[in-house]
This record gives C-alpha cells, structure tokens and sequence, in this order.
C-alpha cells in the first residue's frame, strides 16, 4: 500500500466540531502542509485558529479556493448543496472534494452532477459525530477507530477514490464503500432511528420532576436526544423515506413488547429480552 | 447528624453485581466488623470472598442469621420473597433488614406484614445496575454518588428508616424517600421503559450485518439492552401495570414523531427535537 496524499493546502469548509476536529487531525498525522478554514463567522474562524485546528481562516471563497488540493465540506447537507453550487466552478485543476454529510441519495447526485471536469468528488460520510458542537468540543482522535462510510457513484473516479478512502484510513479510521442508496437506508437504521427514540423517550417522561430519578439506563439510553435539533431536523427530513419505515417497525417492535407485558407470561418477555441481549452483545468489540 | 451505625455482623443474601459490591462498600467505609456472604452456590461464594467483597460465605441460613444486626436481601424480587418467607421468623432481636429489589408494591406489602416483632424492616432501591453480572464487574464504588429510593409504609419504625437512610448516605448515597406505589409509577418510567425502548430498538435492527455500521449513538442507545434477560423479565413482570402505561405512552410519542417527519416540515420537527434536547440538557448536572 502506498502512503496517503501529503496536500499543500486543505481547505475546510465549516470549522464546528467535525471540520475542526479534520483539522487538528490533518495536521496531527502531518497529512497537510496548510489547513485553511473558511466559515461565515469571523470569531468562529479566530478560534478554530486559537485552538490550533486551522492554520488560517478566511470568509472569502477565492482565498479558500487559491491552491487548494483537496476541499473538505464539512457543513450540513443543505449548506453544503448551497455551498457546492458557487464553489464547483472555481475549484482548481487536480482538486479533490469531499463531504462530511449524513444523508447521501440526493446530494452525491447532484454534486456528481456539477463537477467539472479534472476535479473529483468523493462524498465521505465519517460515522463519529458527538452530541457536542463548535470547534469547542473538537479533538484530533474523533476519527480515530471509527467507520467512514464512503458513497461512490458510476462517475466517482478510481484514483480519487482511492486517495480519499487512503486519507480516512490514514486518520485511523475503517473504511467501507457503499452505494448512496444504501448508505441512507443503513444510517436511518443505525443512527436516525435511535436518535428519534432517544428523543420520543425523553418526551415520554413528561414530569420534569421525574428527571433526578434517572438512572445511568436513562441517561445512556437518551444521551444524543441532546445533540443540536436544527441539525437533525434537516437530516431527518432529507432522510425521510427511510426514516419512515423504520419508525413503523420500531412501533411495531414495541407493540410486540406490549403483548409479551400483558401475557404477564415472564418466559414469552424473557425470549424477547434474550434475543435483544445476545445482539446486543455483539455490538461491542 | 450522628454517625451512621458501625455493624458487628451484616449477612447479604446473594453475592451478585449488588451484593459483592456493597459488602465492598461496607468494608471500605469500616461500617461493619464482619461481611458474611449467603448464597446457594459454594463458587460464586469462594469467588467473593476472593475478591475482598465478603469475608466468610455460607450457604447454612442459621450460620448466616446467627448474630446477624443487619440483613440484606441483594436478590431477585422472586427470590426475595421466597427467602423472607423461611428466613424472618429466625432473624435475630434486633436486627435490622432491608432489600434492593427494583419493584416494590406487593413484595414490600407482604414482607412488611411478616416482620417479626423486635426487628426492623426498610425497603430500598439504589439506582445503580449495570448491564454486568456478578461478583466479577463488582466495585466498592458503584453505589456512590448514585440515588438510593427508599419506600417506607405506615408501620415502617422511624428509627429503622432513619439508620437505613444514614446507611445509604455514609456510602455516598443521596436517599429519597417515597411510597412504594409511587416508586413503582417512578422506576416504570425512568427505568423500565427505557430498558423495553432499547431491547426494541436492538431488535428492530433485524440484520445483524448492519450491527458494524452502528457509531455511538446506537451503543449508548442500546446499552441497557445487554442487561440479564431473565432478572429483567421478572421485573417487568411484577410492575406490568405501569410499564404497559409507559409503553402507550412512548408509542404516542413515536406516532407523534412520525407525523412531524412526515409532514415535510423540518420547523416541525425541529420543535419537536429541541423541546427533548432542551429537556435531556437538565438529565445532565
């Protein structure tokens, strides 16, 4: 296996948790001689720079763009489509573009779509977020160990995706290849359905005052019901098709749950719990 | 406040996760001179004693009760009720007696109704489980810091409550005080039901292959899930009546859920996330 890209210049587009965490960890692994953050928001920018995640920020396109090798965006889907329209046209030659957004089908197409020619894009989608936000909560090891799903389409060229999926692993990160299709039907089993449970069950508990009764159960079990609403409330609507098919089957899980309660039958509870139990188990290495 | 009582022989029955490490707790806090283990299994028992969690184990119910100032059930609510049946008419004078179990209406009810004259018997819950088993994941500190719901009745003595409650506390335990029905309505909702939730949610991913694809969220999520399947069954058994409440309850939630991802309209959805959000922010201190 050869070494991953060593990039003159990154540039990131977004500098919260996820963009400045990329940062931290390029340079970290010595995978940039420069990272450039570009955001909106100029003391946003000054900390990611204070924090050491970026070694400039800048809120102009043309100074992100200017040599640029490889072009991160690391903002949310309907940003990063927004973002993606203006900026296609003016990445340089040899660019590599990635993404870092959660729900796949419509973007990938649609950014596929509008790359030029001698650019490539490969959309990444690195499965490590945090209930945190900002570049506050950023580290150099959020990548590190965990599973980067990447969505190549017919177009996505070998060499690019190749060198993309070489820059996660590089970042200590496990790399699986899928189509976007998959990807969303996967991601709305595995992260967005437990992310509306982890919220139904807060809601659920309706008396705030039952809230110093909780336990380390209900504490794990609704921890990413806190992660930021408007960022889930877009992913959640891209992915809406998916989402809606496994919110059915989770009522009817539960619906099974209710009939094992009222048989008062502990065995026909005990096999459910079993079953649960045992897949649990290999979820942990 | 006077110091909490220091005991000559404190027996616990069952020398699991709860047991093996309160007699820890007991003998790091110097609370009692001795820490006799009772159980049906001589291994389990050598094991704990090996351990440092008891001193001497015995599976003689009159070794265990001879001399004994403070007894406690740390099995079962089956189980607990079944031993009590044989073992209170040979409590010694003066002994004092509580139990750990996790559902209490019916079992407080009728181990209250059996108490000797002369003895003492405070129902407890400490809200400290794990979804490890035995003596082996024991630790001295796993009731501190943690909540300890204790479930006094009218005839409970106010002197037994009160040096149960100092118990607790001098193992770093902050004790609520509460009526058994309500303790039942309580746990149902901060503790059952998110158990149930997560067992439904590990089943619901019904491919196992999609099991790698699953980052933080899905682990937090499902934690409780790996938790003994048979103990659990007993409990949702003896607090059926609640958790089928609880259970109608969530399923409204996910319907309501549902609805708001369905619409399209992710203002909607956002509410609906931000107002969990805003509530699972006060789960943490």
């Amino acid at each position: 296996m050869t070494a991953p890209a060593r990039y003159e210049k990154v540039t990131i587009a977004g500098v919260g948790l996820m963009g400045a965490s990329l940062g931290m960890a390029l340079k970290a692994e010595g995978l940039a001689r420069e990272v450039v953050g570009w955001g909106r928001n100029q003391a946003r920018l000054d900390k990611a720079v204070e924090l050491g995640a970026i070694d400039r920020g800048t809120r102009d396109r043309a100074e992100a763009l200017e040599g640029c090798r490889l072009l991160v965006f690391a903002t949310p889907g309907r940003v990063t489509l927004e973002l993606a329209g203006e900026w296609f046209p003016e990445v340089p030659p040899g660019c590599r573009i990635t993404d870092l957004v959660s729900v796949k089908g419509r973007m990938v197409e649609r950014l596929t779509e509008i790359t030029p020619p001698r650019r490539s894009y490969v959309s990444s989608h690195p499965l490590c977020g945090s209930e945190r936000t900002g570049a506050g909560a950023a580290r150099p090891d959020l990548y590190r160990g965990r599973l980067c799903l990447i969505t190549p389409v017919a177009k996505t060229k070998k060499t690019a995706l190749a060198e993309i999926q070489k820059l996660w692993q590089a970042l200590g990160m496990s790399v699986v290849s899928m189509a976007p299709a998959r990807h969303d039907r996967v991601v709305a089993s595995v992260s967005h359905l437990p992310h509306l449970v982890a919220a139904a069950l807060v809601n659920q508990i309706g008396d705030e005052r039952l809230l110093p009764f909780a336990g380390t159960g209900l504490r794990d079990t609704t921890r990413i019901a806190g992660a930021d609403p408007k960022l889930w409330a877009e992913i959640v609507g891209e992915n809406r098709r998916e989402i809606l098919s496994q919110l059915e089957g989770m009522m009817e899980n539960l619906m099974l749950a209710k009939q094992h309660v009222k048989s008062g039958d502990p065995a026909r509870i005990g096999r459910w719990l079993r079953k649960a139990a045992l897949r649990r188990k290999k979820l942990d290495p």
